[in-house]
C-alpha cells in the first residue's frame, strides 16, 4: 500500500509517490498481457490469475506460499488456482518434502504463457527504450538493480 | 505476469527482468508497510487488504473498479471489502450515480493507516536515497515520472 490516490483517480491513479511509479507501469504491462494472452487463444487467462503464474516456481510452489508471495489471501489464491487448474494451465503433485501437501505447477499448456510472455516483455522494453531512449533505460535498469539487491 | 522466476526463487524470485526489477520494491515495501500498521494497532489490516486501500478513491469505489484496478477476481475484492468493513475500516455508501449501487469508502479509522502509510513512504524513500545515493534516486524519479506519462 502507499499513500492514497487522489479523488479524481481513473482506472490509473496518478502517480504520487516512488512507489506508485514503481507499481504503475508494472500493472498496466500485466494488463496488456492478459489481452494479449486472450488474442493468442488463453481467455481464461486474466490478469487475476498473473497472480499464481508469475510466482510459480518450476517445481512447484505450494498455494500457502504462492499467496504470501502475491499478498493475497490463501481462499482467493485457492480460487485463483482452481480455475487454471480446470482449464489446463496448472497441476497439482504431491509435494516430495511432505506427502500430505501439494505443490501447483505450471503444465506444457501453462508453459504456453511463459513464452507468450517473455516475448511481450521483450516487446515492452524495447517500446519503453523507444519512449526513454537507451542511456536512461539502461540507467532505470541498473539503479531498479542496485535498488533490489539492497532490499 | 513477467516470466517465469528461476527454480531457486525464494519468497522474492531474483529479479529477471524490468518487470519484476519493478515489482519487487513495492512489494517488499508493502509487506513492511503491514508490519507497521500491525505495529501501531491494526494488525487486522494484513498485506492483502493493501489491495483495497491503496485503489479507494476519497469519495468512494465500486467493488468491480477494485478489482479491476488491483486485478483481482470481483469475489476475492468482495471478501477483502467485507473483512475490512467488519473491522471498521471502510464502508459502504449508496453511489450518487446509481442509487442500486454502492461505493466502498475509508472510515475515519481507515484513513489512520493512510497516516501510517504517508510516514512509512516518507522513511522508505529516505533508505533507499542513503542506499542509492540522492544523484540516482532523483534520476530513478524522473526517468520513471517520463515512464508513467508515456504508458
Amino acid at each position: 500500500m502507499s499513500s492514497k490516490p487522489p479523488t479524481t483517480a481513473a482506472a490509473s491513479p496518478r502517480p504520487e509517490n516512488l512507489g506508485v511509479l514503481l507499481r504503475e507501469p508494472f500493472r498496466v504491462a500485466s494488463a496488456r498481457l492478459h489481452e494479449r494472452f486472450a488474442e493468442r487463444g488463453h481467455p481464461d487467462v486474466r490478469a487475476p490469475h498473473g497472480n499464481v503464474m508469475q510466482f510459480l516456481d518450476d517445481e512447484g510452489t505450494r498455494v500457502s506460499v504462492l499467496a504470501e508471495r502475491a499478498q493475497m489471501t490463501k481462499q482467493a489464491m485457492g480460487e485463483l488456482v482452481a480455475h487454471l487448474e480446470s482449464h489446463g494451465y496448472v497441476e497439482r503433485v504431491p509435494d516430495p518434502a511432505d506427502r500430505r501437501a501439494k505443490l501447483v505447477r505450471s503444465t506444457a499448456k501453462g508453459n504456453e504463457l511463459y513464452a507468450i510472455a517473455r516475448e511481450f516483455v521483450a516487446e515492452t522494453e524495447a517500446e519503453w527504450t523507444e519512449l526513454l531512449g537507451a542511456e536512461r533505460m539502461r540507467q532505470l535498469r541498473g539503479i531498479l538493480e542496485d535498488l533490489n539487491a539492497g532490499l
